[in-house]
């Protein structure tokens, strides 16, 4: 079994449970390496089950290795859930909430009676993630690395009375040239556009001293970045550059108190209080930032209601802002990897 | 009120709900014609309520129309479902269980304590959407023009000693020259690896008279087009030549029985007892069709245990393969709807 698996078992003791029912396609391929579909896997000390139908046996069975064994289910997947518990003496099977949806849950339940209790037991898989190994730090320095390459051809090509789709297009062109792929839809906000936090990408062109927000997010190997850039054209008005500072120095004075034990919700109080201080709080509606990896948002959440306690190889993103409704928006993001004594800003 | 949601309030009574909680991003923006993220729809005969956060409520407020209401929610999305049934006085909200996961129901339920009782009501919204508008119709049929362009462009480009992938890259400029988008990743399986039916793009090199197998749809305007073709190159074996000739003919024999008031499963097995007598029938391990429209996948199924009747206005697949392990795959893959009398092939 590899280390990600046994990290995963090694929790199933403060759970209670024996075994682990991962429902979630993400999940699953982080801990099999293999990309899955319809698809469920089952995780016990004993054995690894990977359940899936006709469609992706043959591919499932080339491409599993680490003692995973595939079955193929042909009356339904509840059923093969119910076998292999059963074969693998399973008492108490975890299993997340979220990822099963109600009419899932009622389906196993029928099928697993007199076998395994369901127990539910989320974000285990997830917890494990937060901790980045080596290869996938690898991955995610890669996207980063397209990332920031990304801004500098945009800093190159974008020139008033271009559309914001335009823009859109040359930013695929240039992705795709470099084999990567987007993360997720990109944010290409100018003028007052840049006020939606999730602004979708139009038709409006471009104006002489517009400010642009622009959120790119680039996938390499299935690991994920996303980063924020301020494009000025031209003149920059004084609010816009007296905020663009402010939000600057929020996100600087957030990033110097990371380390291995501060609390996340530590960090984002200190970019809030400091844009507090300075009256724009009330502009900064959503939460400071959220890790990254093979999701573009996963955990640990960076948030003044997080419970998480940084460690490290935790990388997630900060990204203080500040919306001025009907006018612009100010958004600053950087990716950062907790290290053993502080952090590093991966995208700078 | 919009047609589509005035169609799914008439189908409140016989589910005995007066209310309907839509959770699913593509329901809803189906029934609102506007993009969805994060967010709920409560639909009720008095009004219908738009949930959503800090994050699109601006957005939302500027592109919803007829009479949807925009509710921002602050401290939880099931708090904001609660109040808005006690103010539409909904006795009885139905949802549907595929769409909630175990975690959303909990919480939800703990939020609507002494409101409205949350009923199941599955597959309310996707009965609505089986039957396609006539707006809906010109953009698939707009996703099956270029879709069929797309087979034009590769059989002018595709030749031995290319890779599936150099393949692949050329079919995304195309598509992309095209304004349009993939609806799932292609297939383009070469030789054996046609034999997987949801094979995936490898760096195999295409060899003279080599089969592929290749599996397209595109997306124009939210609307899916699913079309599979094979491409022979070179010579074709005998082997492969009979089994074409005889999945054509298990697709025709299908497709001459389609209008409305025909089972689904009927189909089905029209298809596959033509392959039985062949005795290709067991090489044949899916269903023979799906439902097409915002989704690749949808209403209704054409499968042997299907219940769905035809009707005027549905469009699916009609797909019959034969796969032999480890040598090739057959798939022929059309998109059909249902006229008054008989139905239409899309894709020819």
């Amino acid at each position: 079994m590899n280390r990600l698996i046994v990290k995963l078992i090694a929790s199933f003791a403060r759970r209670t449970i024996d075994g682990y029912l991962v429902t979630d396609a993400v999940n699953i391929a982080y801990l099999t390496g293999f990309p899955s579909a319809d698809s469920w896997l089952i995780v016990s000390p004993k054995k690894c089950v990977y359940i899936t139908d006709f469609r992706y046996v043959a591919q499932a069975r080339a491409g599993l290795k680490n003692n995973i064994t595939v079955v193929r289910y042909t009356r339904s997947i509840g059923d093969a859930v119910a076998d292999t518990t059963r074969r693998l003496s399973i008492a108490r099977l975890g299993f997340d909430e979220r990822h099963l949806s109600v009419d899932d849950l009622k389906r196993l339940r029928r099928c697993m009676r007199g076998t395994a209790r369901l127990v539910p037991a989320n974000n285990m898989v997830e917890q494990v993630r937060e901790i980045k190994t080596a290869a996938e730090l690898r991955s995610m320095r890669a996207a980063v690395a397209l990332n920031l390459r990304a801004y500098d051809f945009l800093r190159r090509i974008v020139k008033p009375r271009m559309t914001e789709r335009s823009v859109l297009e040359q930013l695929e062109g240039f992705v795709r040239r470099n084999n990567a792929r987007f993360s997720f839809e990109p944010i290409i906000a100018s003028g007052p556009n840049s006020c939606f936090p999730h602004a979708v990408v139009t038709d409006r062109r471009i104006k002489d001293n517009d400010i642009i927000l622009i959120d790119i997010g680039i996938d390499i190997g299935g690991y994920k970045s996303d980063l924020t850039r301020i494009f000025f054209l031209g003149k920059i008005p004084p609010l816009a550059r007296k905020i663009y500072m402010h939000v600057c120095e929020a996100q600087q004075r957030a990033i110097v108190t990371i380390k291995p034990g501060t609390l996340a919700c530590d960090i984002d109080k200190e970019a809030r209080n400091y844009l507090k201080k300075h009256r724009l709080a009330r502009f900064f509606g959503h939460s400071l930032g959220h890790g990254v990896g093979r999701e573009v948002h996963e955990g640990p959440a960076i948030s003044s209601q997080s419970t998480a306690v940084l460690a490290e190889g935790m990388v997630f993103t900060v990204e203080p802002a500040v919306y001025i409704p009907h006018r612009f928006g100010i958004r600053i993001e950087d990716v950062v990897l907790v290290t053993k004594h502080g952090c590093k800003v991966l995208s700078r």
